[in-house]
């Protein structure tokens, strides 16, 4: 049904929520009824320096800019007493923190997903397929606990999850969301170094059955879906690169850098998945904070 | 049954998360049932330069790291032909964008809510009370269209919402939340020297007759739940201050500068309200994008 | 002897520091001459919120990232006692602070000062005219107090400077630095409004005076060089416009948004002038505190 | 005549410059008959990512906010045709780039220099002995090219230069700038890893000797004026370190990160040093571009 390069006789030229356009107000529905007990984890990492990331990108920094220690060292209160903190954050979410990437994030040629042209994304931020247009993301989300099926931990950095490897754990359906879990995020605490020694994630068969299937999000624990070698690169040539099957060519946004030890523990295989990208406007990712509601 | 100051006997002084503790999975389940078409509507501002803001806040920056104008001018790509478009954002949410205040972000005297040390909230960010202990907010909606409740496009200025005029509107209860709109940011096109002239908010009544509905969130399209002066400060003494009474004495996480039109227009009066501030830690607000599922 | 547009037949298509070149060893030691008294005069106005700058330009920001605050709040220190205050700045130094445009800040067409092309300044930065190259300033700094010439305390924001008004002042040659004073910046206490509602400057007349001089560097207290209107743009046309003219076709930095008031106080006309950009690599600009050496 | 700890009998508690007040008129125009080519060299870095830097610091991160590749890619002109590229810098100085360091960086017990509370160094910034107190510094530089008396191209990460190695290098006196090589920023390019190995660098009788010699500032290539170890601190108690001899206790200013490789090739021995820090209200460093006038 899905055809690459780029999914126009679908969504129309001038789509730009790509398969978030399956999310239909019946599917909402359908959706909040995977809610069993409605205990509510947060799916992310926190935002703040030291975490796992990407060699080399710039960590999050956040800067107080009154707070509570000024106050204690005798700062004057606002008017008769009033005491506040406040502050600001500055960062760049790709390779960072947990965020969902625009549509805007990659492609290939001249083209982003759906014919949108990529001169379009310029120094005033992306005036075509920025996270400003994803909207709020609410669908059922189908859970592929990839190394508790292996009996693993985490997987090793070396593996590639196929389609026939997600095939084999959960169907998943249009419009739902893949979130799908390497575990290696745990390896950062025993080792940053071993973190950057490559990546596990999707191989080029896992995007496809995917793309097929509809899935309105593919969300994973890695860093980038696919998986990375110690140069923190994919290995795959541009025929099947992950960012290029989901993103470019079939409009699928992807969320990366999950935290889903929680969401392992609990042994579930679906829950109610959330996720509200800030509208930032001609953004080419939102950090974010994707809740399950169990 | 609340009681002021601060409300200890009831969360005790470990706890960092107020009135969200409220929010169980049996309520969460009956949140829930509160979707009706399944529609979900964003309730932020766009998070860019220009919008509605206190004045003098610094307001959000992005920029773009590569973007497509490069490739179009000739920057190589990665490998073999992957183009991609990065980015940054600089945001201090308070005053500026859509956000979740923190229950660190304002006090009086010595303490936080519930009896943390306010001096604890310094340099390196809020060791008690930041945003990361909010966690994700699922709970039923209670919408307070104010100015279409008396007929108006939006509340003039001086405009002060009672606890009366709240009850005339809708009954609202443990856990839920309070979304109460005033039609202010529409008078930002029009002018911004007119948004500056002061805003509409909520009277202490108000505030005092949310506290003991032991509503989970107060969320308001203006900058500050209470109203302000034409030098954008609040009029009311400390006793009377909406962030005291709400945020500092009875725990009550606030959000500000939401955009609630699309959701007016609808005329619903509950619906699922989802809130997901990103875990940054030690922080005093989180930009945020709530949902409402209709 | 200079020719528009470009001046290419002089410093050729691989020069990235016009005129700069033109401060050798012995013009140097001959600059040094000018020091009467040693006295050393700061010519910038204070890196901070608040201060003059062009409407809508975001301001410096500068925070704290660990204080004397939080020490005096019980913060430990490094070892066995070492206290220590660090912190970030954030600043876009074109109509915010006292700053030197690199010669890649503006062009027409295609091409910047000297046929470099326009398109290798990218996100990455000024491949070419970076203020990184720009290096140290140290020569004869010409002083054109205009309204202590004219008997004002500053000059009304219409008035354009001619180049027969400086011709009156004072001669100036090749490798000198015409300091240019304004006063408007005086404006700024007295009203904001009033400093936005135009600024005085330099007639384009002036400018080819100037450029015909070789002078090394144009340096003015107004945000410009050329003279603003109420909408702060520039009323020339391309021909004339003030950039255009010195930074563009001549290769002629630029400071800005100088503070001159203590020189003015002086009477001095002349001194030797230091200024010593950051070398930014590939940045349009660089904030900067130049000096008088009197 | 100098004595620790605190220098308070000699300049009076309210001073903020220092040893910087040394540079009267007549100190600065005997100075300037250093000069003997005109040459004029920058002692900095650049500032850019990728550069020295203590492991763990923040990079200068650098954004083009508007650029001839938007250009390029068609983005329309300013008004008839003008082009221009703007951009942002974002800096913490401290172990990142060449800076000078204010008297409020670094202290023990609770008062900066010269009995300045600590506590008055807090979110706001600095309200004592920041770096707009500095103002420009000219003087004669004496250069102490350390690995060159020892016939090395760099020393030792180890290596701690004593008062004694100082004394045979060259004579310094009051009002004069020291200009410290190690040559270490050499051993970045062959390995970041071999630079974050240690650092060599002054010790303590070095820094004693230093400010018994009434020097105005104290200029290093290495990261932090005395040495480090590889855990990037340094050895010495509070008595002996380098930053609380000299900045804390003695009032002189530090300037660090300079990039000395030209300065040695020349051979020179003295020379003009000029410096021009930030006016950056409440600062606790600049981001600097020493030159040197041969």
């Amino acid at each position: 049904m899905v055809t690459e390069p780029n999914n126009w006789g679908r969504f129309g030229p001038e789509d730009q929520r790509g398969t978030l356009n399956l999310l239909t107000g019946e599917r909402v529905l359908a959706a909040l009824a995977a809610a069993v007990t409605g205990q509510v984890l947060c799916l992310s990492m926190p935002v703040r320096r030291g975490g796992p990331r990407l060699r080399g990108r710039p960590e999050p920094q956040h800067f107080m800019s009154i707070d509570g220690a000024d106050f204690a060292a005798g700062t004057r209160p606002v008017g008769a007493g009033l005491r506040m903190a406040d502050d600001a954050l500055i960062v760049s979410a790709h390779g960072t923190t947990t965020h969902m990437d625009a549509l805007c994030h990659m492609w290939e040629g001249d083209q982003l997903y759906n014919g949108h042209p990529a001169a379009q994304v310029h120094s005033y931020g992306a005036k075509r397929c920025g996270i400003e247009q994803a909207g709020g993301v609410v669908a059922r989300g189908v859970f592929f606990d990839v190394p508790r099926h292996l009996g693993l931990d985490h997987l090793p950095p070396e593996f590639r999850i196929s389609g026939d490897l997600l095939e084999e754990i959960a169907p998943v359906g249009p419009g739902e969301v893949a979130v799908i879990r390497t575990g290696w995020p745990l390896v950062w605490d025993r080792s940053p170094e071993e973190y950057w020694s490559g990546q596990p994630g999707l191989a080029a068969s896992a995007g496809r059955w995917l793309a097929e299937r509809d899935v309105a999000v593919v969300a994973a624990d890695n860093a980038a879906i696919g998986g990375l070698n110690p140069r923190q690169l994919s290995d795959e040539d541009l025929a099947d690169d992950l960012h290029l099957i989901l993103l470019h060519r079939h409009g699928v946004h992807l969320i990366e850098l999950l935290w889903l030890e929680e969401l392992s523990a609990t042994g579930r295989s679906d829950f109610v998945f959330v996720a509200a990208p800030l509208r930032l406007q001609g953004g080419t990712a939102s950090p974010l904070n994707p809740l399950a509601i169990l």
